[in-house]
């Protein structure tokens, strides 16, 4: 990239402040930018290296404009601003792997789409249709009857299993298994019977999922994924859950059978969440909380087992005071 | 499938109620189930959706019975019964890949036992030996010197490092890599220095591995899971970790190195043991504990640090109701 | 392996007591230990087995050293001294895949160095350097535009995403996934904007990366793993984490972005880390964990939200007092 200041401006929105005419060729975080390079603040903690950045423009808040001394693109949403900035750059440098690769296994019953790219040592089994310009990186499986959309990414070592529907506009890291059995035994004679896992799993257009992600396939009907969710790595899903539209599973959090996930959910890192919940829409649970209820639509909740965020917060605050308590107490007693 | 009621119970056991001829093809949940769908009831959570099934059949137990109103099996294990009618469709609906694949990489070192499966871009190594009707998805490694033994069904992008030992109907499912080295190092000269891993991992007969476990290989000796044992997704068992017979572990939980687990337990999701512990014959971990200390057979323990259940719930119970404990207390010392 | 005991104190250092030609083959734990196997102690809980192990030998401390009838090594550091023995007899053992295999895809552009082995089925992109000496195991998928040093060991199903820097002597385990995308997303018309992932991840010498961990790559600059960190499996960093020199990362951890983690850390299994904070040297995070803020330097935190040790062992033992306190306080009132 090589842009002027005013030129970047008029892509991503926002007024120019100083110089429109210094040039850009990079983007970088305020600590790492260097001369030519364009940063951004949208986390407050930041704000501290305003001064030291050697980056030669910054995207800021009107707010915070008057803190700046170098060129700057004043934006109503600088973190919006700068995305699409990297959307851009990103475009720029995008190289993925094309065209069907001689060392691919594709089956004779399987139909692949327009401008598929299948790349060497990947599988596509029988009766599975790939649909247009989806890309799929080496050394993945995909099982058989499977149905992929348009326009998918699927990164490299991913298994997806038999009858697994995925929509458009996905992206699969690496490593994600997509249809594992899910987890049932019913115990008979001292030993655990193997429940059949006989549904499959169903993923909505433009969602993604991260890196060595497992999305178990349902015993019976399907494990759903809501359409525009994002689940980062490490996270499990187990069978017959059902996830809304739009909302956030972070890294190393389950869910465990049946639980159904509104939409526009946060479920923070390493949260553990219960069997047969309803987690409500809007919901957020907090890091590493461990969910043995129900939740409702737009509560907060945290810690084990989870509670409504201010009350568990109250009660923390309260738990550091034991020691000044017990002490407390003791004096009491002695002087009564 | 397409049997009558009747048929059903004659397979899978129990007494109809209702007419014995109306026709079966499929299974499904109580709220997904649709016309020509058995479903159950095991879970009483969802009795409630005993009237707006449109389930045309029904498995229940004989205490429940009465709330029917369409034709049903009546059965002293519904859960079980369920199961059983699972394990027909599933095996009808079955399709494993076929055979040796001219695309896999088998070492003329290795003996391959009858009716194998190896299938795309597997590779099979020098001097291992596969059990008769042992099937192995696309993108598997199996390193040198491994056993597999008969009828194992091993999914795509499975690692299985050199002189593994694996039993007779194993399930191990995508991603998991089994054998992986014990992390272990001792500190010379402000560096860390790798201990070598020169142990092996054993798994015993009908043991399932869920998808991205990862089981690390003995220092010296061996990893060991006992016979029947069922390991859920993501999980990790550390090196020289004893796990007994037909115990259940489920998703993300940890256990570190040398712990020995007994038989019949059961550790939760998420849960994290420390090492060098035991862990008795039918204990149960709850979801989430970080247990530090042994526990024993048949105790039930949960929180952080882990304690009996019963003595924890006490706990938690009290913990809520410090804000009245703390006010109370303000109110008492004032009044003096 | 074929030594008498003496030959082996030669090679580990240490002074023998006992018959210095017992013939040794072997090393193991003290309760697998047999006739033939040398064995040590450490830990002192293995103490116990000291009467009934049935090694021939043990590497034992000086302080130790009268509790041992049978023939011992007395070495300063027992442990640091089977290391040295188990090197010797891993080195024996070793046996990695070698040379190109003819089933592996290179791209004509990839700069491979001198006796580098890549097994079948693992893809090479275009503009990736190999340094000599490198072993990749099978099914690996190396990105284009990837520099990966010498002497590095990448064992099967590995995923390594482009623009990937690795240094010397790095070893990866099966599954792990290095330079997924980092989970960003900006709302914008209540859908989550993807923001593109442009940075790298960098790797220094000497760091090893456990079975099915996931490293994300930078949205913008690096993600940074320092010289001779250790890094167990499942282990989840996001981006722009930044990881000083000989840490420790114990499985199931998870930081997340842009969390700066000093050198000597010990971070404990299952320990979550807020985005954003600085972990300073020396820092231990018990296992299980929450660290929301910052950590100093040689400070041990735990619980959660984590605070320093001491403090949280001190509240945990008094809220084991709780039901003692609220029975206290109830008979204190009435008593009033």
């Amino acid at each position: 990239m090589k842009k002027t200041l005013g030129e970047i401006a008029e892509i991503i929105g926002g007024e120019v402040s100083g110089d429109k005419n210094t040039i850009i060729t990079n983007v970088a975080g305020i600590t790492e930018a260097k001369n030519g390079d364009i940063t951004f603040i949208s986390n407050s903690k930041y704000i501290q290296f305003i001064d030291s950045t050697k980056a030669s423009a910054i995207i800021i808040s009107e707010d915070q404009k008057s803190k700046v001394k170098i060129p700057a693109i004043v934006s109503k949403n600088p973190y919006l601003s700068y995305t699409k900035l990297l959307i851009i750059i990103a475009k720029e440098r995008e190289k993925h792997p094309l065209g069907i690769s001689k060392n691919s296994a594709i089956s004779d019953l399987a139909v692949i789409g327009n401008n598929v790219s299948i790349s060497d040592f990947s599988v596509i089994s029988e009766n599975t249709k790939i649909g247009n310009d989806t890309i799929i990186y080496p050394n993945c499986y995909i099982g058989r009857n499977v149905k992929i959309g348009n326009n998918c990414l699927i990164y490299s070592n991913v298994s997806v299993r038999e009858n697994i529907v995925i929509g458009n506009n996905v992206i699969i890291h690496s490593g994600a298994v997509i249809g594992s059995d899910g987890f049932g035994y019913v115990p008979e004679n001292n030993e655990l019977k193997k429940i059949p896992q006989i549904g499959i799993v169903e993923i909505s257009d433009n969602v993604e999922i991260g890196a060595n992600v497992t999305i178990d396939r349902a015993t019976t009907g399907k494990t759903f994924i809501g359409k525009g969710t994002k689940i980062d790595n490490l996270v499990q899903i187990a069978h017959n859950v059902q996830v809304g539209e739009n909302s956030i599973i972070i890294a190393q959090s389950g869910i465990s059978g049946s639980t159904k996930i509104g939409s526009g959910v946060t479920i923070a890192g390493q949260a553990g969440l219960a069997g047969h919940l309803i987690i409500g829409d809007g919901a957020v649970i907090a890091a590493q909380a461990g969910v043995i209820g129900n939740v409702p639509p737009k509560e907060t909740v945290s810690g084990y087992p989870a509670r409504p965020h201010k009350q568990a917060m109250r009660i923390y605050a309260l738990i550091q005071k034991l020691p000044e308590l017990f002490e407390e107490f003791k004096k009491f007693k002695s002087n009564k």
